[in-house]
C-alpha cells in the first residue's frame, strides 16, 4: 500500500495516474505506451464489456473476428482515413529474426522482408469493407451489423494509463445498410445505448452530441459521440458512433442488388468505446481515500472483515458470516471474505476502501454479543450497525442506493459545471476559474474554432443533440449563430 | 449454398476446407495467413471460451492483460524460447507512414524508426515475466494465477483455417509459484481441466499425455498434451501445458522471499488452448452433409421450419410456434425460428444440416390437424414426429442424447484406431492402411524418435499419462523400453 494518495485538489493529475497504479487498476509496461491491465482492473472491464456485449446483441448485432494486421495499400484507399492514420501507425516490416552472423546477438533477418508493409490496426474500417465485398451481393445480406472485441495501436506520444495508451482494448461496430436513413437510425441507436450503458452501469451521466468537422473521424460523414465530465472541470469522450456515409463502399467497391434489381454501394457505421472507459469510471466517482465503484460494476460488491483476537474467535465469526456469504452469492451479489491472518482490520479497511469497495461489513466481539454487523458504505463513507437478520436486505439496498447516489452526485457536479455565457472575455473567465462545459455561440466555422482552441485549449465537445434552437451571435466575432454548442477543455 | 460438399472419403481436407467456409465459420482474409472468423464461428468459439473461462475462474485464476508487442530484448533473454519463436516473428520496425515526396503514395517514414525492434507477440511468457518481477516480492505474493484471452502471431508459411493461421486467437495461462511440486500440480490440474472441457463440452475424447523432449514447447522442462483423433486418422494437439522451471524467473530475475526469509528463484507454469479447438470440433463429428455441433456449443440449439401455402397459414403456424419458442428460451435452450419468406423449406432444411444445428422441429399443415411437430436430429438425421405436448421434453432428452452419442461415436472411433504394433514392420503398415494412433515401444533417444519422423511422417504424440509399465524392446532398434508411446500422423 505505502504512503497516502495524493489528493485531487494538490495535484488532479498525479492523484489520478497514482490512483490507477494503487487501486491495482493498470501500471505500465516495458513496453513504450503500452500498459499491463492488471487483474482488479481488467475484472472491471470485463464486466463493462458484458453489459455492452448484451446490449450489442439484443439489437441484433453478432461479434466476428478480423485480422489484426492491415495491408499498406488498404489503409491508403480511403484518402481522409489514411490522412488521419498515418502519423501514429505501427509497420510491421520483417517476418523472421535470425542469429547475427558476428555473434552480436538476435537481429532482424534483412531476407524476411515483406513485400508489402503491415499495418498493426488503429481502426478496422479498411480491412472490414475488403471482406464486406465478398458477403454482400443483395438486399438481402442487409443489413449486416457486426461487432468485434480486438486491441488496436495508435502510436501516441504521450500516454497515460487507460486515457491515451498506445495498445489499448476496444470493440468496434461496423455495420452495412441498404438506405442513408436505416444508417444514421444505426449510428444513432449505438449512440443511445453508450450513453445508456454510461448512465446505467458506470453511474457516468453524459450529454449526447455530433462532433464538428474538424473533430470527426477520419472518414466519417457525421460523428456522434458522448462527452462526460470529470471532477477536474474537464470533458471526456466517452464513446463515439459514426455515420460512415458510402465512403468504404466506394473505396472498397461494396454494391448491393436493390430489390429493382439496380446496383448501389452500401452505407456504412461504425461505433466503438475503449478501455478509456476505465478512466471516465475513476475520474468520475473517486475521492482522495481511493476508488468509488458503482455495485453494477464492482467485481467485489461487498467485502466482510472480522475483528478478532486469537483463532478461536476467529472460527466463531467465521460460522456467523458463512451463511450470509451463501445467501449473499445466490441472490447474485459478490463478495469477499477476508480472513487473511497476515494482514490486520485496519490495513484491511484501507485496502478496500482504496479499491472502491462499494460496501463494506465489520464483525468483531461486540456484534457478536449484539447480533450486528457494521456496515460502512464506501461512497458517503457512512458507518452503522445492523442487526444480523436485516443485513441481507440492507446490502441490497445499498446496491441500489450506492448506484443511484453516485450518479446523482455526478450529475448534481455536472449541472453546477455547465455555464452560459454570452461574451468571450467571460467564457475565458469562466474556462480559467471552474472549467466544465461553457454553452456559447460560434459561427460554425473552423476557423473560429481553431482560434478558440488555439487561444484557451478548449475544443468544442459536441454540438448537443438536444439542444433548443436559440438566435445568437457568435462570442468571437459576432456573426449569426442559431444554437449553442458546448466547449471544454479535454483529455 | 451453392454445390454439394466433397465427400470426405474423396478428400478429406478438400472436405474440411469447404465446410469451414460453407458452413460460415471462417474464410481467408486479404491478409495472408490471416483468416476471419464469421459471426457464426465466432459464436462458437464464444462458448467455447465462456465454458473455459469459468473452470479457470473456478480454480482461482483471474484474467488479466498484457502488451501485444514484445521488444526483441525480451524475447532473447531465454534461449531455447527465442530459438523456438525466432523464425516466425512478425517485426513491428517503424512507427509512422507518410507521402512519398516523389509523389508514389504512401509509404513507410523511415525517420520513424524504432530504437529497438518490436515483435508482435507469438506467446507472452517473456513480457509476463517481466511484469512478474515486480509483483513478486514475497512467498505472501504466491501463487499468482493469471490467464489472458489474446491474439497471437506465427508467421506460419502454410496455413489451414482454424488448424494453423498466422494470427489465432487463444487464452493463455502463466502462474507462478513458491515451489517445484506446486507448479508441477498447477500444470496437471489444468491438463485435467483441458481434458474436461474437451470431453464434457466438446463431446471430443482426449489422451493426457507428456511430449517427448524434441516436441516440448521451447523453454520448458515438461509439456503436458491432450491428443484428439480426426476421422481421416490423424491426430491433433488440442491443449498444452507446460512445466517450466525456474527457466523464465532466471532470465527474468524473479525471486521471492521465503517465509524463513531466503532469497529463491520462482517456479513456473504456462499453458494455452487456442481457435485450433474448432478444427478438432469439426473434424471430429462433422460429416458429408456439413458441420455436427454438441449441443453444449451450438449457437443455434434448435431451429424451427414452417411449412406453409400462403401467409395466412403462416400465420395460424406462427401462433403454434410461438409459446414454444418462449418455453424452450425460458430453459436457456437457443432457439431460432426460421419464417423467411425469401427461401423454401428444403433449402432451409440444407442449410441448417449444413451449420449442424443439432434439432430441427418442422411444421405442415398435416402437423397442425394432428398437433404434432416432425423433430429431426442432426447427428443420426433421423426423424420421427412427436405430439405438441411432448415435443419440449423430446428436445431436452435430445440436447443430452446428442452431447453423449457424438462423444461415444467419437470414442468408438478412436478405440478402433489404437493399434498395438511390435515390429516397425507392423508401424508402417497399419499406419499406411488406417492411420490412427499407434501404441509402441521406443528407446527414448531422440534419434530414433526423428529417423521414425523421416521415414514415415509419424510423430510421437504423447507418452500418455496412464500408460501402464511394459518391459519391451524399440520397434526400431531393439534396445529395452519400460513403456508403449503414442504415434501418429498429426495436424
Amino acid at each position: 500500500m505505502g504512503k497516502k494518495l495524493t489528493k485531487r485538489n494538490e495535484d488532479y493529475s498525479k492523484w489520478y495516474n497514482e490512483l490507477v497504479v494503487k487501486a491495482d487498476l493498470a501500471e505500465n509496461s516495458g513496453v513504450r505506451g503500452c500498459m499491463v491491465i492488471k487483474p482488479y482492473g481488467f475484472a472491471i472491464w470485463e464486466k463493462m464489456q458484458a453489459g455492452l456485449d448484451k446490449m450489442f446483441k439484443d439489437t441484433g448485432h453478432q461479434n466476428a473476428y478480423f485480422p489484426l494486421f492491415i495491408p499498406k495499400s488498404y489503409l491508403s484507399k480511403e484518402a481522409s482515413h489514411v490522412e488521419g492514420f498515418a502519423k501514429e501507425c505501427a509497420v510491421v516490416t520483417h517476418y523472421r529474426l535470425k542469429n547475427a552472423e558476428d555473434g552480436s546477438g538476435i537481429i532482424v533477418d534483412p531476407e524476411a522482408k515483406l513485400e508489402e508493409e503491415l499495418i498493426v490496426r488503429p481502426t478496422s474500417e479498411t480491412i472490414i469493407w475488403d471482406t464486406y465485398r465478398r458477403w454482400i451481393q443483395s438486399y438481402r445480406d442487409l443489413p449486416l451489423l457486426i461487432n468485434q472485441w480486438a486491441n488496436v495501436v495508435r502510436w501516441e506520444m504521450r500516454t497515460r494509463l487507460f486515457l491515451r495508451t498506445a495498445e489499448f482494448l476496444w470493440q468496434e461496430g461496423h455495420t452495412a445498410h441498404a438506405t442513408e436513413k436505416e444508417a444514421i437510425e444505426e449510428a444513432e441507436l449505438i449512440l443511445d445505448i453508450y450513453a445508456d450503458f454510461a448512465e446505467d452501469h458506470m453511474a457516468v451521466p453524459v450529454i449526447k452530441g455530433t462532433k464538428t468537422e474538424s473533430e470527426r473521424f477520419a472518414g466519417a460523414l457525421d460523428t456522434y459521440c458522448i462527452e462526460a465530465l470529470m471532477q477536474d472541470g474537464k470533458a471526456l469522450q466517452a464513446g463515439t458512433s459514426h455515420f460512415l456515409g458510402q465512403n468504404f463502399a466506394k473505396a472498397f467497391d461494396v454494391k448491393f442488388a436493390t430489390k429493382e434489381g439496380k446496383q448501389e454501394y452500401v452505407w456504412a457505421t461504425s461505433w466503438g468505446v475503449s478501455t478509456r472507459l476505465m478512466g471516465a469510471l475513476i475520474m468520475t466517482h473517486s475521492d482522495d481515500n481511493g476508488l468509488v465503484l458503482p455495485p453494477k460494476l464492482a467485481p467485489i460488491q461487498v467485502v466482510i472483515v472480522p475483528i478478532y483476537k486469537g483463532l478461536e474467535q476467529l472460527e466463531i465469526i467465521s460460522e456467523k458470516v458463512s451463511p450470509l456469504v451463501k445467501e449473499l452469492r445466490k441472490k447474485g451479489i459478490s463478495v469477499k471474505y477476508d480472513d487473511r491472518d497476515t494482514q490486520k482490520p485496519g490495513f484491511k479497511f484501507n485496502e478496500y476502501e482504496l479499491k472502491g469497495v462499494p460496501v463494506r461489513l465489520a464483525i468483531g466481539q461486540r456484534d457478536l454479543e449484539n447480533g450486528t454487523f457494521e456496515v460502512a458504505r464506501r461512497d458517503t463513507l457512512e458507518k452503522e450497525t445492523v442487526k444480523m437478520e436485516e443485513v441481507v436486505a440492507k446490502i441490497e439496498f445499498l446496491m441500489e442506493d450506492i448506484q443511484s447516489n453516485i450518479y446523482q452526485k455526478a450529475f448534481d457536479f455536472r449541472a453546477e459545471h455547465i455555464t452560459e455565457v454570452q461574451t468571450y472575455t467571460e467564457f475565458k473567465k469562466v474556462l480559467e476559474d471552474q472549467g466544465g462545459f461553457i454553452s456559447a455561440h460560434w459561427d460554425g466555422t473552423n476557423e473560429t474554432e481553431e482560434k478558440i482552441k488555439e487561444e484557451t485549449k478548449a475544443t468544442i465537445r459536441c454540438i448537443p443533440i438536444d439542444a433548443q434552437k436559440e438566435e445568437g451571435k457568435c462570442m468571437v466575432t459576432g456573426k449569426p449563430s442559431n444554437r449553442r454548442v458546448l466547449f471544454a477543455k479535454a483529455y
